[in-house]
């Protein structure tokens, strides 16, 4: 199995890392606020796929620390992007891949960007988990992640890494195309993530009422429109069947509701401003999912106390 | 003068039937709730124009006991509406006048329906007034109304019922287009009343911040392409002077967002359902304000305890 720097280890970071450990891999976790309760007390995973309780793990505080690694997951989100120029380099060995296993749309070019010898790749990961204290991660449902490349080359390391994934448990496959994967995790968390924020709703309730069912049906239709504006293609009959899947789910409160209730910045710029500005590129206006953002953005401001 | 009934003795019905009142109309009220307290203590309003506290007024609990009136002021929230039908046939003598001083779209023609005998015209009413006890009105801000036609004849009447206003101390005018004004000052309304309630938010912290700035800007270009779509011409730069002029008002609670905190419901179908209902049967669609009624429907509903 490859080497492996986790990169952001909550819910989804501290799940994923801990199987791979688990499993046999040598993998080099990067914490942020948990570090010390880790080194003292391990990290703790409870989960459908069996309890986890790690003491003996490669943690660290700082990446100047960690050696370079075959594999970075980014399982920080996208709120702290900022941040991956820093992060990123001194652990990226040459020719390594770096999974970006977040939501939003946008963060693979950036990375390619400033790593021009990685292969980048986007994760996709279908998963309800969350942290409930340091050091300690809950993991609920689902967990599936779906790998797709954004670097012309990597296939077959793609396939290895997936081979390991599974390896450890965790269902994975490859996608054919990043866009198309992308946005069709955008058609779930535009209308999903910004209507429980605004209307301080979890998904049931959106989805018992005629008003927010027929509003979110129209942002998912905005979001296929964006999808085929941005290269990729979302299948018509895409958006009706994930509103059935959602109306099976148990009442769910997006990760940007928790975000939001938690006091910490929400994932607005990935999620909705780099959709709307790659739509707006291609000369496509997608006004309701427009006003969603600038909603969004008004809540976001006055957490922080501005203006 | 003539002799006025006032439906409804709200804040505004309240603050206008009282001036006409101590202008030496006669003037017959109707209350609801208030009635037992103002045939007792009277009925106070504290205003920007003087205070007034009136002990001997015409007060009714029915129309039943009302005498039929020349001019019949309907000074309800337009979610009473449906009540209309009731209300105002008894009153409403042969050629009167029904003046509908109310927000939103569609009722003239409603009332024109079941009374087409009746004269009837809006009275759009740009007014700060609120009732802060039984029969008691404060009047803080404005007042000026505006009188636009519906039926075809009535415009002698108009001008006289515009004089006796101005006599009772009220700035009126008349408007040539019932259409235009009405869109006009849903221009207004439209934008700020929905984010006030959705983002639970006064005016001046929508103004203070770009996003909900800009979506302001787009939600007042979606009432213009309307008005136009319902045969009204609302000047091209009157929203940018509407949303200056709203820059230089006190922090203020539209009517929708008091309403939605005093748990009443929301005037939601006379301000976003009708003009969303004109502008679709020109085949025109307004997805920004689309967006807001569907978020004030959702709220609307949880207020009931519904779904």
């Amino acid at each position: 199995m490859k080497r492996y720097a986790i990169i952001g280890c909550g819910a989804l970071g501290g799940l994923y890392g801990a199987r791979l450990h688990q499993a046999g891999a040598e993998v080099h976790f990067l914490f942020h606020s948990d570090f010390d309760h880790v080194r003292r007390h391990g990290l703790r995973v409870d989960s459908i796929w069996g309890d986890l309780h790690l003491r003996d793990i490669h943690a660290y505080q700082s990446v100047r620390d960690m050696p370079p690694c075959d594999v970075v997951c980014v399982c920080l989100k996208t709120t702290s992007n900022k941040l991956l120029p820093e992060l990123l380099p001194p652990i990226t060995g040459p020719g390594a891949a770096v999974l970006l296993m977040q939501n939003g749309l946008g963060a693979e070019p950036e990375v390619a960007q400033f790593l021009p010898g990685a292969k980048v790749a986007g994760g996709l990961c279908f998963l309800c988990s969350h942290k409930v204290g340091p050091g300690h991660i809950r993991h609920m449902d689902y967990g599936r992640i779906e790998f797709a490349l954004f670097s012309a080359g990597g296939k077959d390391m793609l396939q290895e890494i997936v081979a390991d994934f599974r390896a450890a448990g965790v269902p994975s496959e490859t996608a054919g195309d990043l866009v198309t994967a992308r946005w069709k995790k955008l058609c779930w968390n535009i209308p999903y993530n910004g209507l429980c924020v605004v209307l301080n709703a979890e998904t049931d309730r959106l989805m018992a009422d005629a008003h927010t069912r027929e509003l979110i049906r129209q942002l998912m239709a905005e979001v296929v429109v964006g999808a085929r504006a941005a290269g990729g293609e979302i299948p018509h009959d895409f958006p009706a069947k994930l509103m059935a899947y959602t109306e099976t789910m148990k009442p769910y409160s997006p990760s940007m509701k928790l975000d939001f209730e938690a006091g910490r910045p929400m994932e607005i710029e990935y999620i909705y401003d780099r959709p709307l500005a790659v739509a707006q590129a291609a000369g496509v206006t997608l006004p309701r999912m427009g006003v969603l953002a600038d909603q969004l953005h008004f809540l976001d401001r006055r957490r922080e106390g501005l203006p």
